[in-house]
């Protein structure tokens, strides 16, 4: 079971700008410390502050900083935003669509681990977490 | 977020053994029904059938049959055996791994997601599934 990349990144990049809130952090450096593609953590960083979870800077110098304290947002709020679908299974593809018990069960599973992520914050996974390096300050 | 391919269709086919108790389930019927490929729905009767979550017969008029009560059989029991990671995000491979306060949050958000589906059975997903053809009784 996996969540996409997109929410990997996604809570990656918030967690960066969750334990520095001083600094603009630069996507290049987060992007080439996670090995991530510039691309992609640039969709991601847009789709965040489109959201008000990041504040992005344009131009030389710019980069993004948290939109809102880290104490505010739920780590269920983040998934719920990135992931493309909640649904576990292919049901809207499946022979037993609209007659299946298992759906209804899978989806109340789902609906537990959100409400758990719904419990955690960024500020709880900052304080789980020790940079390796003070990286990503954009200059 | 999903779950694999293979824990969807050890699902439904446990789902389908549930359904009908008195008869040998045929893999080419359940595989051609599902659009699952014959050799993959083989691989998932035979993990199922070494878990004893089914009982194979081998040879012409073989198939299977559920190994245990579906009473007995709880959702939560399949996706452990089924999924190849329970990990929801890559954490291996991540820069910050050991020192990321993300994971521990993720690992309860399983452990939820998990605990919900440890509550229900197979005999529960089958109380609320209507199959719509007799479809898949080996001959």
């Amino acid at each position: 079971m996996r969540l996409t990349a997109h929410t990997d990144y996604a809570l990656r990049i918030l967690l960066h700008a969750a334990m520095d809130r001083d600094h603009l952090l630069s996507i290049a450096q987060v992007a080439e410390a996670h090995e991530i593609s510039r691309n992609h953590a640039m969709k991601v960083v847009n789709l965040l502050g489109n959201a008000g979870l990041l504040e992005t800077v344009r131009g030389r110098g710019g980069g993004f900083r948290l939109g809102r304290p880290a104490s505010e947002i739920t780590l269920g709020e983040v998934v719920r935003l990135t992931e493309p679908n909640l649904q576990p299974a292919d049901c809207d593809n499946c022979l037993l669509k609209g007659a299946c018990g298992l759906t209804g069960l899978l989806r109340n599973a789902v609906g537990a681990f959100l409400a758990e992520l719904d419990r955690s914050t960024l500020a709880d996974a900052a304080a789980g977490t020790r940079l390796p390096l003070p990286l990503f300050s954009a200059t």
